[in-house]
């Protein structure tokens, strides 16, 4: 058992990620993100499941803290964080495979993981957890296996840890899992994903036609199981 | 000429590799940060220098921003954001090159570098610009060319830019200098010096004895200069 920091969004992927690290008995600092998401749903969401967790796991996991990046919303350039742009609808599996999507976030992944690099520094930590994933994602650079790898090439570098021979590990478990297996995989270890929300779109209910919805909507399908989010 | 972010922070360094951007025949967007620091004296400093650079290239610097990453002092872990740990004072060359002080701000290159790249990738620039100094610097893990060479592997495959084959590059152009040069070279180019600060220390003037003064003072001596910050 170690200590991981465990990045939360409210979606799917990450809520099995924690599930993933809790399982395996590490003990967890979850973290969140607000940078100038148009809509709060999410953050709502990974509340909801860390609460959850909390009381399946209350040993093993700290209070989740929301880190503000706002300056994030104010450069702009995502359909995510600017009401002005539109998220694109309907995509096919060739325009998500081959255009980076305008609700990409410049450097997110980067930035995020660089700041869990210096939460786990501080709480001495020997790894960050980030359910990216390589196979059923939505085109974006930073979602790909070498770009986790040249990042844990930094983390190998770069803390204080890093100096004294105990560098600080980047966990990726989901890379190279499509989102068939992360479903099964998730409920098969109790991932409460009638919590989690993945649209990219505000409203009441997922869109269902925003890349994300499609991917967790054909991940069900694919798993044989029935969307617990989508039956209240 | 291109467009290049570069990283501002009221010291002597990142003042002479804006001056080196400029007088390159850069255009340059300059952003400092606001992580917390106990003395406001530094952010004044960025302001003051690009001030002066704004009237001597008038085409070719953007507005100052500020970016504000207070979650950092939050954070805690080092004596520039935390007021209940003292700045070591009077360290031996040993003691520099050996033990990372506790003026060190977990992680804060890679943040800094992080948000630089995703403002490059917002703004189109090609590069992003760090004063960083391997020989005459504090100790810091993330001041370390094998460092720099890690950060610049994410870059070349973070960004969108990165997948167009036009990826974002750091530059740290005193990487490999002494401090010594660097005021030569910085002198040479009329870097306004009398305008930046180093101290690690607030007050009025600087304290003479952390580890900044000393590698600034001892820079200035090498140079046969007078430092010019100590003459009013």
């Amino acid at each position: 058992m170690s200590n991981v920091v465990c990045l939360v969004s409210g979606g799917l992927d990450s809520a099995t990620v924690l599930g993933l690290m809790l399982a395996e008995g590490h003990y967890v600092f979850p973290r969140t993100f607000n940078y100038g998401q148009l809509h709060k749903r999410e953050l709502e969401s990974a509340q909801q499941v860390v609460w959850y967790y909390q009381r399946m796991f209350p040993a093993q996991l700290a209070t989740l803290e929301v880190v503000e990046l706002l300056f994030l919303k104010k450069l702009g350039g995502s359909a995510l964080t600017d009401p002005t742009l539109a998220v694109p609808l309907q995509r096919t599996d060739g325009e998500m495979s081959k255009k980076i999507p305008i609700t990409y976030v410049p450097g997110r992944n980067t930035i995020l993981l660089s700041v869990a690099l210096s939460i786990a520094e501080v709480k001495d930590a020997d790894g960050v957890a980030i359910g990216v994933n390589a196979l059923d994602y939505s085109g974006y650079a930073d979602c790909r296996p070498e770009y986790i790898d040249a990042m844990n090439g930094v983390a190998k570098l770069s803390s204080k840890r890093a100096v004294e021979g105990r560098p600080i590990t980047i966990l990726a478990p989901l890379l190279h899992m499509t989102k068939r297996d992360i479903i099964l995989k998730g409920t098969e270890i109790g991932v409460p994903y009638e919590l989690t929300w993945s649209c990219y779109q505000g409203g009441g209910k997922p869109c269902g036609k925003c890349d994300s919805c499609i991917l967790r909507a054909r991940g069900f399908e694919e798993a044989g199981l029935k969307d617990p989010s989508l039956s209240s």
